[in-house]
C-alpha cells in the first residue's frame, strides 16, 4: 500500500469512535462507548440502521463510497466494525485516514473461509479435515480426500447457515457446488460434534489479552439459539481454547474483540470451526454475567484504553429472539432475565430480533 | 385541572418515551430504553445535553415554553422526567397532552420539603423533628421547638448541600435565614446518624412494588461519594426501609422509580430525609448488580411494561467521579470495576462526572 496507515493513540473521553455497521452489535457497541464518555459515528448503507438511534452522529453511505468514506473517516478518532462482510478495500482505505481496527488484513483473513482454516493450521491449530473446491474436478478429489459426510461451504459471505450444504457423495458435491453457481468454495469434514462452544476475547493494543470464560452454544436451523456460562468443558478445555485464541489474536497482532466457534469432539478434542473477527452473539451474556461486557471491552481495545476485567460473576444463560418472537413482547417483558430488543421493525424469519440473558450466582 | 389526564396505555416496542432533562440521569435512562427497543426524546433546556449524544430524538426548549412542550409532548407516547424540579406547571401541561409519570403531584409535593415532611408524616412514618420557617419570628419559635443544633433548610430547590445550614441557635436561625433571602424554609433537628441508607423502588402501573437492597452511602460536602451493598442494616431493618418506601409509593399511586434517603440512627431508627421521585444516584450499582437496573425499572414503569427482576446477583461498591477527578480518565479505565463517564465537558467542582461499580460474588 503506498498511503501510510495511521498509527493509533488513545481516544480521550469525549471523542468519537466510528462504527462500520448498523446492526444489532453496532447498536450494542454504541451503547457501551455512551457508557464511557465516548460518542460514536455509525456508518452504514441502511438509511434505517437500528443503531442510528442511539448514536450520537451517523451517516449513510454505500462501502465503496470513497468520498463518503474520507468524510467519516475525517470525523472520527479511530474506527471499527461489526460485521465481518465489510469490503476488505473499505477497510483498506480508511486505514489510511484513521485508525482502524481490528486490522484489515484479520478482516481480510476471516472473510475467506480457505485463508481462515489455512491461517490456524499453520499455526499447528486443529480445524475439521477441509480441502478447496474451485471446479468439478477439485469436488470430485475433495470429497475423496475427505469422505462423507461433508459439508460444502462457500468461501465468502457465508453467515446463519447460508451458503452451507451437506453431502453425502462427490456428485452430491458437484451439485452444491453448481447451486452456489460455481462460487469458490471449501470441503470440510462433517464433525459429529458433542457440543459448540465459543471463546470470546479481546486483545489490547499492548498485547494484553482477556478472554472471557467459553460459553456452550446451541443452534437451530444454522442460527444460534442459547449459550451457556459455565459449559460443560472441563477447566484444562477451558484453558486450551484461550490458549487457542490467544495464538489466533497474537499472530493478527490484533486488536479489539474476536470470537472463534469450537466443535467440541465425542473425544474431547476442540476443532476451530470459524473465527469471527468482532463482537459475537455468543458473547451478549458478558453484559450482564461481567463487570466489563464484550462490546466495552471492544471499544476499550480500539480506543487504545487498558482492557476491563473479563471475569464472570454470574452463571448465566443467554436466549435469542429469533423472527416473530418478537411480536410478543409483552410476554417476553414478563420472563425475567434482562430483555434485550434491537429496535428492528421487520421480524422477517431467522432475523435476529432481541435477546434475554438470564443470570444467577455462580455454582 | 379542566383538561383531562392522559391516561397510560403500554408503550410497544419503537415507541418512544420522552424525558424531560438531559443530564446523566436522562442519559442512563435513554440507554435502558434502547436495550428494551424503545426510542427516546430528551427535552433539555441545555442545547450541549449529556442525554442528546445517545438520545434517537432531542429538543431544545425552555421548560415554560408551552407551544415547544406540546410539540414535545406529540413526539411522544409517555413522558418522565430526570429531575425533581421541573416547574410543576410544566408536568401539569404535559400531564394534558401525554401521559405524564411519576404524577405531577408526587413531583409537586417532594419538590417542596415541608410538603414532603407533613406528607410522610401523615403517613405516620418517621422523620426528624420539623417546623415551618416564613419569617423572623417563626425562626426564632422553631428554635425553640427543635432546639440545637439544627439545619435551616429552603423548602425548595435544594440539592448537593445547596441552600442548607447548620445553626446553634436562635440567633443563627435567622440569619440564616436571611442569607437564603427569606426564602420559605423549614428547620430540622440535626440528626447523629449511625450511618445513611437509601431505598430505591420501583411501583408499576398495575400497583405491583418491587424494592433494591438497601445501601448505605457516605457523602462527602454534601455529595455522595459511595453507595455500598450490603448495607449495615439487620434483615428487619432492610424489610422495614423497603415497608416505609412501599407506603409512600402507595400513597401517590406512584409509576416508576423513587428513591427515600434515610438517617440509620444509633439506636437503631430509621429518619426519612427526603424522597426524590425518579433514579437516584445511590441506585447506580443496580446497573451491574441486578439483572434489571434502576433505569429499566423506570423505563418498564413509565412504559406501563411490567416491572423487572430487581433482585441483587452481586454485592457492589459505587464510587462517584467528581469534578477534576475525571481529568485522570485513564487511570480510573486502569481502576478494574465498571466505569461510567457522563459525556460531561466541564468538570467544575462538585459536579457529578461519571461513577465506577466494582462487584463481587455475594457474601
Amino acid at each position: 500500500m503506498s498511503e501510510t496507515l495511521r498509527l493509533s493513540a488513545p481516544v480521550a473521553p469525549g471523542g468519537t469512535i466510528g462504527i462500520l455497521g448498523g446492526g444489532q452489535l453496532g447498536r450494542m457497541l454504541a451503547l457501551a462507548a455512551a457508557r464511557l464518555g465516548l460518542k460514536v459515528c455509525i456508518y452504514s448503507d441502511d438509511a434505517d440502521a437500528p443503531a442510528f438511534q442511539v448514536a450520537a452522529h451517523h451517516r449513510v453511505g454505500r462501502y465503496d463510497d470513497e468520498a463518503a468514506l474520507a468524510a467519516f473517516a475525517s470525523a472520527c478518532d479511530a474506527v471499527t466494525f461489526e460485521f465481518e462482510n465489510v469490503p476488505g478495500a473499505t477497510a483498506a482505505f480508511l486505514a489510511t485516514h484513521v485508525p482502524v481496527n481490528p486490522s484489515p488484513h484479520a478482516l481480510a483473513v476471516s472473510q475467506d473461509r480457505w485463508d481462515e482454516k489455512n491461517f490456524v493450521a499453520k499455526l499447528g491449530l486443529k480445524t475439521p479435515p477441509f480441502a478447496t473446491v474451485l471446479s468439478h474436478d477439485e469436488a470430485k478429489a475433495a470429497f475423496a480426500k475427505i469422505g462423507g459426510p461433508a459439508v460444502l461451504k462457500t468461501r465468502r459471505m457465508g453467515y446463519d447457515g447460508k451458503g452451507q450444504a451437506k453431502v453425502f457423495s462427490a456428485e452430491d458435491t458437484i451439485h452444491a457446488f453448481d447451486r452456489f453457481h460455481g462460487a469458490p468454495c471449501i470441503l470440510e469434514g462433517f464433525v459429529d460434534f458433542e457440543f459448540e462452544a465459543s471463546v470470546v476475547a479481546a486483545r489490547g493494543i499492548d498485547g494484553t489479552f482477556a478472554a472471557y470464560d467459553p460459553p456452550e452454544n446451541v443452534h437451530e436451523h444454522h442460527i444460534l439459539r442459547r449459550s451457556t456460562v459455565p459449559s460443560r468443558l472441563s477447566q484444562a478445555q477451558s484453558e486450551e481454547a484461550q490458549i487457542i485464541v490467544q495464538r489466533i489474536a497474537d499472530a493478527f497482532d490484533y486488536v479489539g474483540v474476536l470470537a472463534v466457534e469450537l466443535f467440541v469432539t465425542r473425544d474431547g478434542a476442540l476443532l476451530i470451526n470459524e473465527i469471527a473477527p468482532r463482537v459475537h452473539n455468543s458473547g451478549h451474556w458478558t453484559l450482564e454475567a461481567c463487570a466489563v461486557s464484550q462490546f466495552e471491552q471492544h471499544i476499550r481495545a480500539v480506543a487504545c484504553w487498558p482492557l476491563g476485567d473479563a471475569s464472570r460473576h454470574s452463571d448465566a444463560v443467554m436466549e435469542n429472539i429469533i423472527g416473530e418472537e418478537a411480536n410478543d413482547w409483552e410476554a417476553l417483558a414478563a420472563r425475567g432475565g434482562a430483555l434485550h430488543l434491537y429496535g428492528k421493525t421487520d421480524p422477517r424469519p431467522g432475523r435476529k430480533m432481541g435477546h434475554i440473558t438470564w443470570v444467577r450466582e455462580r455454582e
